[in-house]
């Protein structure tokens, strides 16, 4: 690549920070222009001081989006602030008022056409009219329950049903994410918590939507259902313990339904002392697929990789609202053997 | 869909007739409106005639292609003709002529560049001219071995090598690709008739370049080999039988270097009485992707669904040359629950 593209990091949480390690571990290919936080410790910092890197990046942090895209006009925003679009679309917005394209990790971004239509006419009108392609990708929604799913189908004359398997050890993730699936709570914990809408995984629905309309399939009812796995033992994990009986994490799955038939069902759990991770794809159809990514896909790791591998993919995309079903294969970017 | 693709069939062997029956299945989706062969046993039947339906099509095979173009106007071609490119590459000038997106098994053509540069400028001038997309696919090249790699990597920060292992059991698949593996020769007779150019998979090649330009990757050094797997016992296939010590089929492999480093390994076995038939792709980076397909993609039926599914995608795509790594990720097309 002759010329690198030009990022902003907007958004230095946990998974922005990764982001902005990686931009600046693939600087033969891009180069970090900007970045933006509202939080006041981080704000006009330079963010080799937020990542604990000894050499300075001359990249300050901002708190004022417009005035940093205003100074930096980036090629591509990574985009890392919320799940939630309703929030923050403004934020999107205002790049593709700047002539920025977009990956974003938010969830609801990934198939935003259902849930939030206005919205989604707003910023495909917006991209449009700049030049820009936005994009919601990621992990989970925007690989292993939808894209993988749709991909499996492509070697098939006729499809009848898809089931995605996502089984995650969270034995081996951070603390927070341990704590966000409930990992040693009593059962009784687990319902009051669930009952306030604070467990559970954001886009399911839209990974049923990503696949459902890439096969043009027309689901008539979709259950999504949220569970606790019980732990069948006793799980010692680096942050936690988790005795027999007690909560070993979430099992959150959502079935689609044309007519009677369950067409498509996603199932995914994420509990410590997992003892099968893997991420598998069966396609019923002629001729049936069934794919399986082997370990699974480990999501810390894999997300920020889907994110920064959407780079280019935007930088290069057609103009408008994308989803990762309507641009090409995603593949990996800027790595050690890339020109 | 609201209105049908109108699609021609260009090429009526054993792949374009099982091409033609999908279409005619998928006649919410698409219309057949043309058929060519140059076979005298063919051209000016009803193509209901040649497949040994009771319905008549009412389209009728020609064996002028300008004419059935010209009176059929297609928004799609689904050419399976040639594994070559030099020979025929004069029936893609002629589609585009006519407006015609194409859809081909041609091996060549999944990534011409290097092989045929001339041509490819030549197909892509012609394809921007007249706005139409042509596309060389299949499942091998064109998937398993390739698009399939790619995607593997699309979770990847790192990817440092790349290692594909497609093992196919052709008890399970028809004589003719049986003989073309030399199962039941000697070795003797197998060197024999490799050194004639017999023998082999086309377009190993064509995969490696397909990965490597989807990750911008310099090779430097390609290695491509040719061997029989020997039979270590008898198998009795519907067809024909193999004796211990006989050749059970082909062992066809491409290696890709950077520096001294193998970053690419391709690797085919089809033979019969293979016991354990999967696609397997081995990304070696961070974080790791093991993705197996078990039980492997079954290639006859597989390879008419990754044309058929094709037609979609280039009448959707943009103007010119493109692949599979250029175009959306590949999906079914047309099925059963499809709008």
């Amino acid at each position: 690549m002759s010329t690198r593209l030009k990022v902003v990091q907007f958004g230095i949480g946990p998974i922005g920070q990764s982001c902005l390690r990686t931009v600046l571990s693939k600087n033969k290919s891009i180069e970090l222009v900007g970045a933006i936080d509202i939080d006041p410790e981080k704000v006009g910092k330079d963010v080799s001081e937020i990542l604990g890197l000894e050499q300075k990046t001359g990249v300050i942090v901002g708190s004022d989006a417009r005035a940093v895209l205003e100074n930096a006009r980036p090629d591509v925003v990574v985009h890392t602030t919320s799940s939630f679009l309703a929030s923050m679309y403004d934020q999107l917005l205002l790049c593709a008022e700047y002539g920025a394209n977009v990956v974003s990790s938010t969830e609801e971004l990934s198939y935003p056409f259902d849930r939030h239509p206005e919205i989604s006419v707003r910023l495909d009108e917006a991209a449009k009219k700049h030049g820009v392609t936005l994009l919601g990708t990621g992990v989970n929604p925007g690989y292993a329950m939808d894209a993988l799913a749709l991909m499996a189908t492509g070697v098939c004359n006729e499809v009848t049903s898809i089931e995605v398997n996502r089984e995650v050890n969270a034995s081996l993730r951070r603390l927070p994410l341990q704590l966000k699936i409930g990992a040693g709570l009593s059962v009784e914990a687990f319902e009051e918590k669930k009952a306030t809408g604070q467990f559970g995984h954001i886009g399911l629905v839209e990974s049923v939507k990503l696949i459902a309309d890439g096969l043009n399939w027309p689901i008539e009812r979709l259950n999504e259902t949220l569970d606790c796995v019980i732990s069948p033992k006793k799980v010692v994990t680096p942050f936690l313990t988790v005795e027999e009986g007690q909560v070993a994490g979430i099992h959150h799955y959502a079935k689609a339904f044309i007519g009677d038939t369950c067409v498509i069902s996603l199932d995914l759990k994420m509990f410590v002392g997992a003892e099968d991770p893997r991420d598998a794809v069966l396609v019923q159809g002629d001729p049936p697929v069934d794919l399986v990514v082997r370990g699974g896909i480990f999501g810390d790791t894999a997300t920020v990789a889907t994110l920064i591998n959407g780079i280019p993919s935007v930088a290069a995309g057609p103009a408008g609202l994308a989803t990762v079903a309507s641009l090409p294969i995603p593949r990996a970017f800027g790595t050690k053997w890339s020109k």
